[in-house]
């Protein structure tokens, strides 16, 4: 028996199989990414994992070198990599296990996420916007995102974006400027081997802010990830706005998962006569509730609208509202590191299967997660 | 006991008091016009219509010369007055009888309206869409409002406008170099002595289209009749077009009329950093159900989408449905110019009394129109 890490094994995991995946999802919920590592390479797969991971099996490489070799490449380019149950992944993400788009496979949340940045994941991602739009873009499309980014900032919220060029440019330099919290979710590698200039912005927000990708440092750009990307995107934040799009701009189709996740959609209208607005244009005739903004403070007004009505996110029940076994778990929870139930129940004074029962309620309610039977207090929910 | 029928009686009261008056179209609901104008002057009516009406009628003149005068400045600028029951009243203004607007007395429908120009007024709003704005506008509004008026009466819908400046007079302009009818409801009187280069504008509205106003000949325009008119603008069509209006714009008020009364409301964008387009954003944002429209073939759709559920517009009947003599009727009806009764009985090969019935059957169910006893057939309804 190899002896690693989950973390390793879902590192390991994303440089054979594209995130999204449903029946990677499924076997490592039924057996650990460890295990199911194990069983890629003894072939203890269906047909179709098999094929695909196939390849990579043939070449001989033991798991440990390709695993000592992605974790070379992650500290190369100063990244890390954080996993579900970490307390910097974001909680929003789990929306995504409830993604539903009608006539489309169902897409998993990310199973691990690499991040480069001083900032923490889930504290930036607490209150955050997503600006999009198109790449080709006009003076006037670049002047309202940064103006917007700038307004978004100082109001201490991150602005969240593609880390392209056009207006995902203009919004991250809007928000820098006001030295934001801003994110790039990629669909390349974080070590951004991408050609000039976007390589310096991407620099730039590694510095000041986070740049995060499923995928591992090396991957570049695809098609079908910019597609898998978009749910992060609209996922990671209380809302999407897209400042400029043409009519058949890719931005147009990112937003179809922060309608399916019930985020607050916005646009911000430009001249019917300028190619750039018509899909944005296009976009609020849909149907699909997306709101004219003008201001950084019609983006928030039309958030803490919504705050109130949006189902998807978890609202956790109050301290006060609590059980008395459940109160009393929540307070010898120490914050940023894991315990496991056995010291928890001795702490709180209660036996083992109670404690057991309790913490799993606290985990439904949102208060506690655990991972390999450890707990710890969640990061607290979005802020409303 | 004097001699002046209904029509005369609306025409003088007119002269007396303002339109929506709740407590003259009592009286009248109650009484009739003709005695309406009898009990004024015989001071027989509440406190406040007397002092209303008492300055008027302390001047001695007559009823009758008063008659005289208003019919006869109705004359000098050739036009007609039309009271409801004639079948050029448009039926959509009856929808103000229903109107309700929060914590706002209740305003009733115009009692009458001077009409100058040589189409039916009931025709041609029968498919009739009101555009509006600020009078203060850019090249890109007027560009946009005369695009959408010129494509809107290639498509045989009327442009109705206050027949003001700016968006207003594009609106008028574009529709007329269409050939299209256009109507211009006015807050002053149908003889337009307005300042150049309004006159002229009105001038080529009243030969092509028409001009409408509640007020008699030699009205002038005032703030509270801007209002007045605004539920007119919202209540002859069938959905209101805002393109430009500024922050504090009055087109904004008169769109709350169109929102009461159930009409389809739309704006078209603009840049957020115009100040012309501020006003139309805040609609925008307003929670009225305003719809974006960036062509004249989006606000056909909208209008088409909300045609099933407004139980306003009357439906025609089909041809085929007709029964036989109104058929053969509908068969012989020239297009375009008007033919009597009497003519059209032989062309049908029937007796002029049945003619006569099966005629006012088929202006009923909206097949055809009349004028002074003259028959054509109308213009096509709204398609939907």
């Amino acid at each position: 028996m190899l002896h690693f890490d989950e973390r390793a094994a879902l590192m390991l995991l994303a440089t054979l199989i594209e995130p999204g995946d449903a029946e990677l999802d499924d076997l490592i919920s039924q057996h650990g990414p460890v295990e199911a590592v194990d069983r890629i390479w003894s072939g203890e797969v269906g047909d179709r994992l098999r094929r695909i991971t196939a390849p990579a099996v043939a070449t001989g490489t033991s798991i440990r070198v390709r695993i000592e070799a992605i974790q070379s490449a992650t500290d190369t380019c100063g990244a890390r990599v954080i996993i579900p149950g970490d307390t910097e992944w974001p909680p929003h993400l789990h929306d995504l296990d409830r993604l539903d788009l009608d006539g489309e496979p169902h897409l998993r949340p990310p199973r691990c996420l690499w991040v480069r940045g001083n900032r923490n994941l889930a504290a930036v991602s607490e209150r955050a916007v997503t600006i999009t739009g198109s790449r080709a873009t006009t003076e006037y499309g670049k002047h309202l995102a940064d103006d917007l980014a700038a307004d978004l900032s100082e109001a201490d919220w991150t602005v969240v974006t593609g880390g392209g060029l056009g207006i995902d440019r203009a919004a991250a330099t809007g928000a820098m400027a006001r030295d934001g919290a801003t994110v790039a979710v990629l669909a390349a590698g974080v070590d951004a081997r991408y050609p000039q200039p976007t390589r310096s912005l991407l620099d730039l927000v590694a510095e000041r802010g986070l740049l995060i990708s499923e995928w591992p440092p090396g991957a570049s750009a695809m098609r079908h990830r910019f597609l898998l990307r978009g749910r992060v995107l609209a996922a990671l934040t209380a809302g999407t706005v897209v400042v400029e799009a043409a009519q058949r701009s890719a931005a147009l189709s990112q937003v179809r998962y922060a309608v399916a996740l019930g985020r607050t959609l916005m646009f911000t209208p430009g001249p019917v006569t300028s190619a750039q607005s018509v899909g944005v244009h296009l976009l609020a005739r849909k149907g699909w509730g997306a709101r004219l903004v003008t201001s950084a403070r019609d983006v928030l007004d039309d958030l803490a609208d919504d705050a109130g009505s949006r189902p998807i996110v978890r609202q956790r029940v109050g301290f006060e509202e609590l059980p008395e076994p459940q109160q009393r778990l929540v307070e010898v929870l120490p914050r940023g590191y894991r315990i496991d139930t056995g010291r928890l129940a001795a702490a709180a004074g209660c036996p083992v299967e109670d404690a057991n029962e309790a913490l799993n309620a606290l985990r439904v309610a949102g208060w506690v997660e655990s991972i390999d039977g450890r707990w710890k207090l969640s990061t607290s929910p979005r802020r409303t």
